[in-house]
């Protein structure tokens, strides 16, 4: 069976995969990020480890349909280059590419992690038969893969998908980009533990109760917390779990898409942030929206960004 | 140069256009449209102006490209058949595209009138060179047609661009549609008058003087105030304007479209709504998706019904 490398390049590591073009993962090998001015570094990084991994894999080149990177935040596809970054500094401009290309001989693709999510839920995942298919991750922010008419949402100028910056709220909670009122401001990891590190300040024996060591508070200790039974925590989640639901329910009403794929460490089907989600997503949306629509979470688990790269090759075959 | 039937079916009137394949509109007509028990008695309207027309014009065979119907809300594209509708009761099921097909024996599309309409853009209007383009009409209510990727977005079933019911202000105002918070409810014809009505109660002279006659004020009394310097009237615009381009914002950050056109009749550029829009939109979407996107006015006029239908037409000539 033929072989893709899939690197999933996120803010703090690289991720690279060999992957079966059933959606096997063979092998993987993870190490740090070095962003900024030792950028180049980690490119230089990627590159010796695949070589090493071609030899002592003993990969022929008949063997290997492709390489695949993705990033968090825009990719200029068709360039092969991460134009701007607000995650990603040192990054911009440099031709992944290209060097890639020149030293493999071999397809080489590139496209955000979000946008090779979805594909790769089209691909391995859930989302096989279905035409108009939103992958969203709820992480420490929110991002989003589109597909629509069974081709990925890019836009103009590679944009599309940036589901966690949709305004909920009109002169909102202040947002990680800047704005106000953005969903991610409401749902993300990074907002439950600051609703939570605010409660904390009013609350001192339950902030204690949840994290004695550090006073500080994560998403995953009200998580956690509210699996246990505790009620702050589940309240916490219930109030994220009206905002998402709401952003689900306007793409919904936009998009008209047959299946959610829900992803990231933040919500899962065990949690209250789930529940009040559906509750409000039912609410917020037109019932003949709903009615084609399925909400699930991701079964690809923490390996959707390599599998999602390697679909990005699969995706591109024909072409 | 060959023709097009191009019907637009709205909720009170039926226009049928001729329109030439370049988007000329030859002649056009336009009558009542007899929804409920009476829908029937319409149908058999279309069929027999047509039938008339086809004779006095004497158009031959192989000069008609097709016949195209629009309506307001979901159409069974695939049926030809109006699944469900708020507006159009009485028209459910009734199997117009086959109807059509049989009697005049020619290709017969149909669709809902603001998918329609966005085509038309792409076709005959501003749109064509655009991959990504969304149409929005501000009228009565507010309806959407998206182009992504060159296709349509018509969704799972048919009920795709329902951009109106994206909700802007949870548990805010409440909606026609009967949820709280759309943008419909903060930014329409409807929501303008309905926020000018309330302020003349509080300010009777001034209510007075916007339409002494009736009491009531509607959107156009507001837009022509608005241009005469009325202040209060220039700031229900303005916030009309406001919410609308949050709206326009969360269409521009989720789908990262070249081109996004205004039609109906209460936006237009002359008027403070414009103004407001622009600074909002601004505002709340991010830079990189504003640098490639444009917001124009359609200048397809009232036609643009039409027109759409006609490139409807069109769009499936090589399918």
């Amino acid at each position: 069976m033929k072989k893709i490398f899939a690197i999933d390049i996120g803010g703090t590591k690289i991720s690279i995969a060999l992957v079966q073009e059933n959606g096997k993962v063979i092998e993987q090998i993870v190490f740090p990020n070095q962003k900024g001015k030792d950028a180049m570094l980690s490119v230089n990084q990627i590159k010796i480890r695949i070589q090493d991994w071609i030899k002592t894999a003993k990969i022929k080149k008949g063997d290997l349909l492709g390489i695949a990177a993705v990033f968090p935040g825009p990719v200029d596809t068709k360039k092969g280059i991460v134009p701007w970054s607000p995650n990603m500094q040192g990054w911009e401009g440099i031709p992944l590419g290209a060097i890639l290309r020149k030293a493999f001989k071999t397809r080489v693709v590139m496209d955000n992690d979000a946008n090779a999510a979805v594909l790769g839920e089209k691909y391995f995942g859930a989302g096989k038969k279905v035409a108009h298919l939103i992958y969203m991750t709820v992480s420490t922010g929110i991002g989003g893969g589109l597909i629509v008419n069974d081709q990925l949402v890019r836009g103009e100028n590679y944009c599309g998908g940036e589901v966690g910056h949709m305004i909920i709220v009109p002169n909102g909670r202040v947002c990680g980009c800047g704005q106000k009122g953005c969903l991610e401001a409401y749902a993300s990891g990074t907002a439950i533990a600051k609703v939570a590190m605010s409660l904390a300040k009013k609350y001192p024996s339950w902030a204690k109760k949840l994290r004695a060591e550090s006073g500080k508070i994560t998403a995953k200790d009200i998580k956690l917390a509210a699996l246990k039974g505790d009620k702050r925590s589940i309240q916490v989640l219930q109030e994220a779990g009206f905002y998402l639901g709401i952003g689900l329910a306007n793409l919904t009403n936009i998009l008209n898409p047959g299946l959610i794929i829900l992803g990231g460490g933040v919500i899962s089907k065990q949690n209250a942030m789930w529940l009040a989600m559906k509750k409000s997503w039912k609410q917020h949306s037109w019932t003949h929206s709903q009615d084609c629509c399925q909400i699930i979470p991701t079964d690809l688990g923490a390996s959707v960004g390599n599998l999602g790269a390697a679909a990005l090759v699969l995706s591109t075959r024909a072409s």
